[in-house]
């Protein structure tokens, strides 16, 4: 459930983080940054609530002073023994005091704050309430690449997290699949995820036959036939950092449609990933994939983005689509993963997570992309 | 993961429930509500995102129109699938487009908003600056009391949880403890929840020695001694309504000082129940039981609020604490947990689910509060 416990990093490392973030702030004219607990503190102090509440936790890094995490008392000693905390100084409030007005000192008057995404809008108002002449952005929106640059011991995470995921397919391909419930085969790929280090299991999606139109489906009781294409979606945490693979399976012989569909998401995700090198925008990304599928046909079939960051998270930015045309920097990773999808009939997905290397890109999960026939 | 397939709730049911909280929302002089997915949209709509994630889902509730919710096209068929669904229009937009004009122009020009407290930030500011002239205000702090009264159907999922709960303390007591890490008889305690009909456990915490004095320990690798005082504060959702039990056990034979403590625990406790009847300020029932711990001399060890609702989550208003005068009204729910923290020694916290009823109050879980002596 933490990062807390797996990751290796030190009080040092979560120093340089911070400073790192509070330098990024104050060049895009930030007073500073408010962070929420979620990924971002995690990031940044290796700190994980046991529970999100409607108590407010917040770490406050701005100029003048050095990090503060506000917290309640009753989780302060919780706080303490997180691997950052040497790094700053907590500031804990009890029940029934105002932590806004507490926060508020920390902050000064007026200037401009990132605040984390999933910071709670009562926590917001708050803050807003205590400070009117204060502003807030949204820290994607201001500092959107703040995690997205992964350091040497954090690719070694992804690449253990990617390999594991690698593992579980090689794995779930050998089991049976028809006469069984989709949610069956999802309680196998969570098992396996599991068993090969995930601590967390974020999705196993199993989508058969027509469900695999839908790319947000995610397990239902539909029992798998023979014929069905499934589509298969996994991924979690392992170690603190995130795994997310697509594979699309077919159960018995595919006839020659549903083989050329899938030789055609095979090529747009080999276009999407050759398109990845220093430089590039991510839109590119996106484009390169998408060519390959519309110069087919099947362009109006393609209805999502082509891939999204991954890090201590399973879903952040960058963002592979189009209009974001920020550059891809080496160390970022990121998702592949063009789909096609037929409604009412079928949907193939293939995912890879890639990272940026100096001269192009490395897969992190590398199981075979060829149409695997399952029983 | 889900209240959707389990509640029994028609849309009948939900639309209701969407009315009554216009209803309330007008006559709190606010322009509507905007619901974001968590605790309130299940509760009115019936619908869980399968992640929520930096895509905007948002239920508004305004006058003029019906309900409308606003969703990724990616989700729009889970939506639609909700129980809820046909008594709202769905609305959804495309990744890359705007989703906060489209949301704009369901909201009216000004006007004040409540929104869910557990919205994210993010969203909030992407409204804020699509209509500079509407204020917003957190959903708890304008409607605190939105889901607190539950309706006869829903006590029946209460109380059939707090049972549940029950039942898995009536087994926990018979394993070992002696001997066994704190975190084995913690997934000893997820596994009976589940046994019982619990499809999510949100804690199981096993506090022993001198972690039962750090009231939000969870559990750790200590190895549970003969001697030890042991909190054991466990919950979770069965069919979408919330169990939260807290029973302190003794290793072996306890001593004079710790029968002592426990049995004013059990006073207190006994003290914050019988104060519960309709009209009577919630403040007041954690004025009764701390009354009980200040007049044996441990009120400075006594240092967390006597209770917290609880419904379609673990943790809600109304809050039973000094300072919240709003009156207890009949169909509400909340824990009474009075405890003694002895720092560096032991804790004890006893803990039941009540229920306002026309003439007092009902445990909603009621296993023994006797000092019970394990293994």
């Amino acid at each position: 459930m933490t990062g807390t416990a797996h990751a290796p990093f030190t009080a040092d490392d979560y120093r340089a983080r911070m400073e790192r973030a509070a330098r990024q702030a104050a060049d895009a004219g930030l007073a500073g940054l408010l962070v929420a607990p979620g990924p971002d503190l995690v990031w940044l102090t290796g700190y994980t609530p046991t529970a999100i509440t409607e108590r407010l936790t917040l770490l406050v890094l701005a100029a003048g002073h050095d990090p503060v995490l506000v917290v309640p008392t009753l989780e302060a000693p919780d706080a303490a023994k997180a691997a950052g905390a040497p790094a700053l100084t907590l500031r804990d409030w009890t029940d029934g005091k105002d932590p806004y007005a507490a926060t508020a000192g920390l902050l000064g008057a007026g200037g401009r704050f990132g605040i984390s995404d999933n910071a709670w809008a009562m926590h917001l108002l708050g803050l807003q309430s205590a400070l009117p002449a204060t502003s807030y952005a949204s820290l994607t929106e201001v500092l959107p690449m703040l995690r997205a640059v992964k350091d040497a011991a954090e690719l070694e995470l992804m690449a253990a997290a990617g390999a594991a995921a690698d593992r579980a397919f090689e794995e779930i391909r050998t089991v049976r699949f028809a006469g069984r419930r989709e949610r069956e085969v999802g309680a196998d790929l969570a098992d396996l995820l599991r068993r090969f280090g995930h601590s967390q299991v974020d999705f196993t999606i199993v989508a058969s036959g027509p469900n695999g139109a839908n790319p947000h489906h995610e397990v239902g009781d539909r029992v798998i036939e023979v014929g069905d294409m499934v589509v298969l979606d996994f991924g979690g945490l392992k170690d603190g950092y995130g795994s997310d693979t697509s594979r699309t399976v077919h159960v018995g012989e595919p006839t020659a449609e549903e083989r050329r569909v899938h030789d055609l998401v095979r090529e747009a995700q080999e276009a999407g990933f050759r398109a990845v090198r220093p430089g590039v925008a991510c839109q590119e990304v996106d484009r390169a994939a998408r060519a390959v599928i519309a110069d087919a046909g099947y362009g109006e079939y393609f209805i999502h983005r082509t891939g999204h960051g991954i890090g201590v998270t399973t879903h952040e930015p960058p963002y592979m689509i189009e209009g974001e045309e920020r550059p891809l920097v080496p160390g970022m990773c990121f998702s592949v993963e063009p789909g096609v999808y037929l409604p009412g009939r079928f949907g193939v997905r293939i995912e890879d997570i890639v990272t940026v290397t100096e001269d192009g890109g490395r897969r992190l999960n590398d199981t075979t992309r060829e149409l695997v026939v399952v029983d």
